[in-house]
């Protein structure tokens, strides 16, 4: 059984925060991992409501260096070393070092822990930037005012050995997990294919857009996504605005690249309720959500 | 009358924050001024909570610059310059201009109204660093584990006109106008005091200590004040803890300074209810309150 993907959406709101919606984070729990995408202002209050302490959090993957975005780093920083963390802490993002940097000059407190900035690449479109046995996570340059990036959690391919057919090959136990290591194995001078005896599951996929106008790059890379979480801060694309997305937009590119689920986030405070948005992507895309803040997801 | 002077605290916990209790922040609102005392992660969340708008507050004065007193304004300008404000907003503290160019420095969207930053002298103990028509605002220099100061609101003393005795030696409505500004006033070759025609109306004074061990100066300086509002993160005084404040002290040198009423903020999360704190002070300074986030004082 593959370890379920846990989402919880710390905050989905934009720019000014609102009472209904804070501003951006989603925690991101996989196995032993806990991982944050952007780190708006009040993070630290929302992880304590979604019941998750800050001293997990190996990781935090932000998207772009406008206020909205990060804003909860510092203190939740300083919340940190006062719980006595001595874990480094992984700071991914555009000119990371930069911030970082700045942040650290803020911290009279002197921080007692490593904090690890990796700036992403702004020269590639897409790059990989982490991986472990489980999963690797991509950086995608995408459309924003600010160097931006969205990121995607990639899960690796595994295969599962049918024990019956393994069996009718003549493999023993230790056999099926050499087979699943090394692709193949040769039992009396006959070689038998991993694929033979076993059935591959793709990894899943994720991606989280951050802000950005529609980038045809994250869609292509996106392709047949278990989820994507996109900027959805409009209903209906807008003139004169910042660079963002509409959910009419998002929702046909969805339908075009596969995606199996949608999630809208990041929703302007014009918005009282998600309805609009949410009826403006749902008529072109079915499986279509807006996040509110607290919203969990499980992809199993 | 005077002009009432209303006290917001927006946030009233201590180091990490709780759900129970925000980062620190105190807005104090007299005649068309709004003034922010620290401004923790949350604090326009809370000036929402409060309906007012963050776009007329003038002032902020940052006690010291540990994140849960200050980390509140890089988001809070983001939503100022998003707003399209043009007014300049003043930030008064230890360090003030080292600390605002750092925020500068991590604010990609470029400001669009200015940060005045003024520097509280750490060589003063007690420094004057605000005027107006009806008040004074003065730095008072206070012991942390960093350069931190307390504030204090002094209201200027006013003349009210017993227009009955002003009448009986003889003075016109525009005289009495001159001898309130002049102090005195000639009829006839006799010279009219103020004293002799109105009565003194000694100004309110308020003091925030911000984080402090009990400070001298600050009770000094705060003899009679109507209000102080001070550190109260412990019941009893701790031992091996950062310089903060107990109840028990406070409340005995509150009783020893005369001070008209107390409320102790800043309380540590180990305090669930504020019981413990409330009756370590209250058994000794019987006008003692525990702040709680979003209570209102009005001082009429």
């Amino acid at each position: 059984m593959p370890e379920p993907i846990k989402i919880t959406f710390l905050g989905t709101g934009a720019a000014i925060p609102s009472l209904r919606r804070n501003h951006p984070a989603i925690l991101l729990h996989y196995g032993g991992d806990y991982i944050l995408f952007d780190c708006g202002e009040g993070t630290q209050l929302q992880l304590q409501k979604a019941r998750v302490s800050p001293m997990k959090i190996s990781k935090i993957f932000i998207t772009h260096w406008h206020a909205d975005h990060f804003a909860g780093i510092l203190p939740l920083i300083e919340s940190l070393h006062l719980s006595r963390r001595k874990k480094p802490l992984e700071v991914y993002g555009p000119e990371a070092s930069r911030f970082i940097d700045a942040l650290i000059e803020l911290s009279y407190w002197g921080i007692g822990f490593e904090i690890i900035a990796h700036d992403c690449d702004e020269d590639k479109k897409i790059e990989k930037i982490f991986e472990n046995d489980s999963y690797e996570i991509y950086a995608i340059k995408v459309i924003h005012s600010v160097p931006a990036f969205g990121y995607a959690l990639k899960e690796k391919d595994t295969w599962n050995i049918d024990v019956k057919k393994a069996k009718k090959f003549g493999l023993t136990g230790i056999q099926m997990k050499k087979i699943k290591e090394r692709g193949k194995i040769k039992i009396k001078n006959k070689v038998i294919k991993l694929e033979q005896v076993a059935k591959k599951r793709i990894g899943r996929k994720i991606t989280y857009s951050g802000d950005t106008m529609p980038c045809k790059e994250l869609f292509e890379f996106s392709k047949e996504a278990d989820l994507l979480i996109h900027d959805g801060t409009f209903a209906e694309p807008m003139e004169k605005e910042r660079p963002h997305s509409s959910a009419a937009e998002i929702a046909k590119l969805s339908k075009k690249y596969k995606i199996k689920k949608l999630i809208l986030t990041h929703l302007s405070r014009r918005y009282k309720t998600t309805d609009e948005v949410l009826n403006a992507a749902k008529s072109i895309f079915k499986n279509t959500e807006v996040a509110k803040d607290m919203m969990k997801i499980i992809l199993k």
